[in-house]
């Protein structure tokens, strides 16, 4: 790779950028995946895995992107010709329901305007209304990567109580799991879909699926054809440490010491961290005069801030413009939002002078590139960050 | 990971052992996958990856271990209910059919001795007899990493090529390519399945489908379900250097200096490197007294050599026993040879001096286990590593 | 190491921020310093160290600090009881002093406010007045790390030539060299001292001279003890790519990447982004109301900015407090000005943003130390960054 | 560097191989030497490095290599002019009287053949005869790295106390510390001098001077110059866990890990191990029909082993041959042994495999270069290897 002097600032809502410790562990000799220190990893991994899931029932790690992981929840839950009734909170969402497809299922999908989160009440009522229990699986994004908009979970399941269906309910946490407060057991969630790149602090290559008791029943009568994604065989090897198959060793270690880092920060100072660079991200939006995509302030992210552009237009050039002049890559506005935003990634190993770092960019980039707006976005996100600070205060507990 | 004093012998027959040089190209910061740093990664590894396959078409990247790669031939090539041709050469080739049943394929499975590779007169015996070409595939294993047994898949494509049959040839190079001698192109396959822990030097993340054009053309009537392994979308983005999804970004960094190294060593040299010291090792096999599981002497395999137990059983306590004492790594038998034999993987980044640790490690485990054997093995190994050097000759060069 | 989340921001004047590829290059097995292999490394170094610092001449490297190249300056040039003539920029050169005392050497000290750089007409007024030539060397700090002024080194020499005075030019660069122009040859510096840990973007441990003609001529005949750093054995082993004693292996693979990302970026790029990032530091300072240590702009140090604290007091609390609430470190006030001053390291491997978070940490840990200041000094910054970037331009070639 | 297929094996007398862990280690952002988490590193340092040395008193580090701590330990401890009874053990005992001499000490030599230890008898007559007490330091090099024998140092102190002489006792440990059993205070040695690169595993950068309170109090009065080496700073900025320079922090923590390596292991299983594998080395040598240098079985050294050449002549084609072929760097003979012998480094991150792909690239290298010998070293050293085994030790408690 060619070098720019410093750091690349990473600001993409994912991959996010790995901490020097978790490369480090990757970076050692492979080992026997079928000896016993293989089997002391892995029983120190499956023990601990859970906590960041909010679960105590199994998760299942696969070598594979998170992609792989939405088609590990479907095949093994589903049958072929199966309804699940999907929610379109943006891209990620349309993504997932065309794989949807592919794999021979139905899926119906309640129309969105990729500017909020799932409309609980929606679901609910969609549910209802199917007497029949055709649908077979409710599938949601927690946080849609490609709008900064997150979808209740908890409103959704208590929908789907209130009408009494069977449905399972699929979520995709890929870019919340690690950053935003989740709740696999608490809001009965059946599959939880997530992958090591965003909040785990990892390289891309490992995604998961944490599954319920139910999920685990209805995977003994779905008939969508499976084999690498198959929990069965995966579980057994799992109770004694190992894998079926060659797993993603390195990344293993990673995700070993991903883990400690998170957990020695403790969850719920994780997440506040990630509220904390969201409010001030959003700080500094408003004064530049700009707007938020998301339109509920009830479900913004607090992994990603998503931007409209002032004339809805010119996004990739300012990206581009912000890559040459300051050397920090922003995401692009995805499909039907191409060129409309950009998106600021604010998750994952980050922390306050990273983010004014980021800010800066943006602001400086904003002027660069000749984009309308305001100058003291990175002054207002400034006055959120020092808000809650005292001389004597300690960063690590944010 | 518990240190004992010293480098482990990872001398299962993969993963293999991983040069640093390509553990130090992993452990870099992670890019943005849609930028264009990622890009001219992209465009590097697509434009160099055939020639370690022998072929200039496409070659698919998965972040998935190999065992995905089987499923995406599969899948990508036929449809629900195709029968297809499988040869038995032992563990792998089983797991293979296993696999292939169920994804609600019908696999007729040739059956073997688990000691040679595959038969290509009886395969070609099997396709004449199928005048209606019910059968649409025949899969074979180059290098059946459980015995140690090498298919000879040019006779293979001749057979199906001498029975006008039109079944398309899919071969598993997951414990040869990189090692043994190869030519994806040159003989005809129609999908290569490789993965990244063996030959090519990497941790294990990624797999691989070299396809042919027919099988590109089979793809399009296929209709097996098929999103993440789908070759479609793949192909797209990776014309332009990039992937649908999130690739395994870091180990692409490994495969990129991965491939270089092999390519300034030299396929040919590779190769004979690799023959060179199954040679050797074969001959301590032969001094020791002990049998070596594969009985055709033109399929022994370069990359690993799997070993009888003098009175078939005992494998695993030995193998326990030389991990306590000497700190390595041997391959256990599998399911039916479960105990039976044990494995020397001889493959990857390897010397004649690790070889030469490798032996003296399994001759005083020999020993230091009771196991009855003559002793010499190693001595005799050093007779045919010292054969073809002279004082002024240039290990590289081997 | 404990971990908070995010990169800490190291920005004190050095030991600077080392770029991830001399880290991972630094991170490969030590080789045999005797061999052929490390034979290719110390040339391929020798033949290019000179360019950073402008000379043809030979540059020894010493496994050592930045002190011990200043003791192997003096040691190798001078006698017991020679006088010394030395110029008190600030704490560094006082401690240059000292040394030169400790070794026997009469050190002659023109005294300074630790405002300015030295002042080359008193020196030359000095030598003028020194009709005996009892000085044998004038030794002077480039860059004093303690205050961030630099020292007029090419006026220095202008003054000893006009007085016809034979004295060495000894001359300090360890937080210059890299980072700020300088040119041994052409401004008639005998000897150069630098160290790794700055510029270099190196961690410490390697030091250097770079030596002169006329010095390797006085140090025939010096006779100051000295062993370890005797220059004689140093260039007959460089010679031949070797040193005479186990050089710091792994460091040299660090030196031989850093010089290649130096000379990539072109050395007057470098000394661009280093006056660039030095004008936004001090546009800041002066914005929020606080004053510049260095008093003499044409002194102003590119690699570093001290910045007096409003009352003279209070910079290790304030340091303290942004250590705890911003993860970043500072330099401190040193001897007498301990307390008084904080200092900004704005050197090696950085660019715009993570200058932008280090200003940023600055200004709001004003406000969170409650240090009276106005706000607006990150603005300012930006402004000066912003002013010669345009949409299309290239960070790189800044 | 170029790179060869597999590891490379570094069997001369040191640098040795540093373990992944180390190397990792030291792989990480250099941070502020004067912060809060360098001082925790510092203190931790402190607290344990004492004991790799058997000594409850000071240990000094320096950022430097072996030499350095030769020069440090004589700088700190005499004036000019002084008298000090050195013993020619070999050319590390011979440059150190160099060293000495250049010091503007008197250093008296004790002549050696190169093949013994040093004569504690003699030292203690040669002390007997100095009723003056000029003689103010007796320097015993512990392990003679170019020679392979290893000088009794409690004999020596013993000699000392019985002569009733007051001279203080240097000793250098550079190729035995870590290695080989060594006891600073038990053994009542003044000043121990250590280096990074051997036993402690680590790359050269660091070396050591392990101080009695004699020797402490010794320094107060010396009057050598001594700036750099001057103990008196560094203990006092120790005391706070800090340096009075830039130490070499990434080495720092590369031995913060390696200690910990060390003490894990435990010091006499370490031991142990080290003199095994020298046995086991001898047991080779001696089958090969070839000649151990050291020639006194009490002083054999347990770090390397050093051959002697049939006919004296011949080792540097040899070696250059082993290099060539089998990618295996063994040392040198140096000065006056030039080309008589080669020198087998078995010390360090070592275990028992890689002893035996280091004997049998001996032999095979042997062979190879055509030096005359009888086959059957490395089987030789089987039997000493696997005599202390049974098919359930364990290696690591060796």
């Amino acid at each position: 790779m060619s070098h720019a002097s410093g750091r690349h600032f990473l600001q993409i809502p994912g991959p996010t950028n790995v901490p020097d410790q978790v490369l480090r562990a990757m970076d050692m000799p492979t080992i026997d995946h079928r000896g016993p220190d293989f089997q002391a990893l892995g029983q120190r991994l499956f023990g601990k895995i859970g906590k960041v899931f909010g679960t105590t029932n199994p998760v299942v790690i696969y070598p594979a992107s998170g992609t792989g992981a939405w088609e590990a929840a479907l095949t093994n839950t589903l049958s072929p010709g199966d309804t699940v009734l999907m929610y379109e909170t943006g891209h990620f969402a349309t993504l997932w329901k065309k794989l949807a497809e592919k794999l021979g299922l139905k899926p119906e999908f309640i129309a969105g305007d990729w500017r909020h989160g799932a409309d609980a009440a929606a679901i609910g009522e969609r549910l209802a209304s199917d007497s029949g229990h055709e649908i077979k699986a409710v599938c949601v994004v927690h946080n849609e990567t490609s709008t900064g908009c997150v979808s209740p979970i908890k409103a959704v399941r208590d929908a789907i109580n209130a009408a009494n269906h069977p449905a399972l309910l699929l979520v995709d946490t890929i870019s919340s799991l690690g950053s935003i407060d989740y709740r696999h057991d608490e809001w009965g969630v059946d599959v939880t879909v997530a992958g090591s790149q965003k909040g785990l602090m990892l390289p891309p290559g490992l995604s998961f699926n944490a599954v319920s008791n139910k999920a685990l029943e209805a995977s003994k009568s779905a008939r969508l054809p499976n084999a690498y994604w198959g929990w069965g065989e995966m579980l057994e090897a799992n109770s004694k440490g190992f894998f079926p198959y060659t797993p993603a060793t390195n990344i293993l270690y990673g995700l070993d010491t991903a883990l400690d880092l998170l957990y020695e920060e403790g969850m719920e100072n994780v997440f506040a961290r990630h509220d904390r660079h969201a409010a001030a991200t959003r700080a500094a939006v408003e004064a530049w005069g700009l707007e938020v995509l998301c339109a509920e302030p009830a479900h913004y992210s607090s992994s990603l801030t998503a931007v409209l552009m002032p004339e809805r237009k010119g996004a990739d050039e300012f990206r581009k413009s912000v890559l040459a002049n300051f050397d920090m890559s922003l995401g692009a506005g995805l499909s039907k939002l191409s060129d409309q935003i950009f998106r600021i990634g604010h998750l994952g190993d980050f922390n306050d002078l990273m983010l004014m770092g980021t800010l800066s960019g943006v602001e400086m980039g904003l002027k660069t590139a000749g984009v309308k707006h305001r100058a003291g976005g990175a002054r207002a996100a400034m006055e959120v960050l020092t808000a809650d600070r005292t001389a004597g205060s300690i960063s690590k507990a944010a």
